[in-house]
């Protein structure tokens, strides 16, 4: 096996939140697998073969490319944000745990990028400021039943919660259900950020109340990030407030 | 009010996990400030100004930037990983609320990184590869009620555990706590990892479980991950075992 894979992460769209380490493992590659819409962020160098695929067959794209690297290739597999978080990373190694027992001599590496609550938080200043979770609202690798148990254990807490995957178009109705939840465990008070599209040029932060918070301005590229009991507004004149969790619990008078 | 301020974020260690966006606000910078050991890690350009300081005095730190930065000059404040998370971020936002009325009309950025959980996940596999939280160990700023109330509500509700400050020389006895915790509450067998340096050329992994996890391999550099209850090891014959969490809660057998 003379092979090597690397998992790596785009970061939140920006190319300047691309590490050079990621591009350098993008520059060499022969070949680079990955979701369409993350590849076509990638320019393509001369003699490189871009195998594109959508968005739902994650599994079929590892074992892809556990293949081709298998063949002797160097194979990037291409991620937005940080790879390990609800992105490749994790999908590769249940194909190699499951697949062919050669893969598991493969050079096999991980490179982290800023994946998308880090690219949020700093659009808005610092919520994510004190001990925080990730939740994905995805329901199709794990129950609503889940999902909703880690939402209250994270308001019993007082945990920031940053929520990935909050709609879509096959999901519209989770995130929904998830402010009804959190708004029976937290304060109507509570800051709700929709940030869309943090780390491009195109970023929007939408900062609301958990009382007032819809579903409705989250779609695929949405962050939502739900404070903790101590997250807070400061308010600007000539710009959007600053948003942030302060580092110590009890807040200073 | 024409200065500017940028929190900006090196990564873990490694230069080529630094963004582009980050070297370049560091390039414009007229001041530079931070913990000394962070800045050690930034060439200074000619006519640049350096304000170092010692690690614990991230408030003074915070209103000195932004002193400067209302004087007209382009500070940059230098945090190591993520500088929102359990980094100078929040303390820029807290001076800024409680301080000077003007700071607020300031420019201020924040430039994310690459915070140290995800140098530590890719250095091992994909361990955060479903839902997770990031908690900080340091008493500092919070009770210990506070923190175990959290390590028990994340083990309840299943997350993947991440621990930031894990140990210090004036705190090393909250790891040991919270290991002692944590084992009533999760299975002996949970996978347990120290990343030490992950991110740098000196990274080094130990796996072990909660049932055999001491405090011992923890430092100030180290980062330790807590498995959720489906985190598991892919055994190798020549290289670790990767380790990585599935995606999905019930796991193929």
């Amino acid at each position: 096996m003379t092979g090597k894979l690397t998992i790596v992460g785009l970061g939140p769209g920006d190319a300047e939140l691309t590490t050079p380490a990621v591009t350098e493992a993008l520059r060499t590659a022969t070949d680079l697998v990955g979701y369409e819409t993350y590849l076509a962020r990638v320019a393509l160098r001369d003699g490189q073969k871009r195998h594109a695929s959508d968005n739902r067959v994650e599994i079929d794209r590892a074992m892809h490319a556990l293949a081709l690297a298998a063949e002797g290739r160097t194979v990037a597999v291409v991620s937005g944000g940080d790879p390990g978080v609800f992105a490749m990373a994790a999908a590769v190694m249940e194909a190699i745990e499951t697949g062919d027992a050669r893969w598991r001599d493969l050079d096999v590496r991980v490179e982290p990028g800023v994946t998308a609550m880090l690219a949020a938080a700093a659009l808005a200043g610092a919520p994510l400021g004190a001990d925080f979770c990730a939740i994905s609202l995805s329901d199709n690798l794990k129950s609503w039943e889940t999902i909703s148990r880690r939402l209250v254990a994270a308001a019993s807490a007082d945990f920031v919660i940053a929520l990935y995957n909050p709609a879509s178009k096959a999901r519209p109705h989770q995130l929904a259900r998830a402010f009804e939840l959190l708004q029976r465990h937290k304060s109507g008070a509570t800051v709700v950020l929709f940030a869309r599209a943090a780390g491009t040029s195109s970023a929007a932060l939408e900062i609301t109340t958990l009382a007032n918070a819809t579903s409705k301005p989250a779609d695929m590229r949405t962050l939502v990030i739900i404070g903790s009991s101590t997250t807070r507004l400061i308010e600007r004149t000539a710009a959007q407030p600053l948003v942030y969790t302060p580092r110590a619990e009890v807040v200073r008078p």
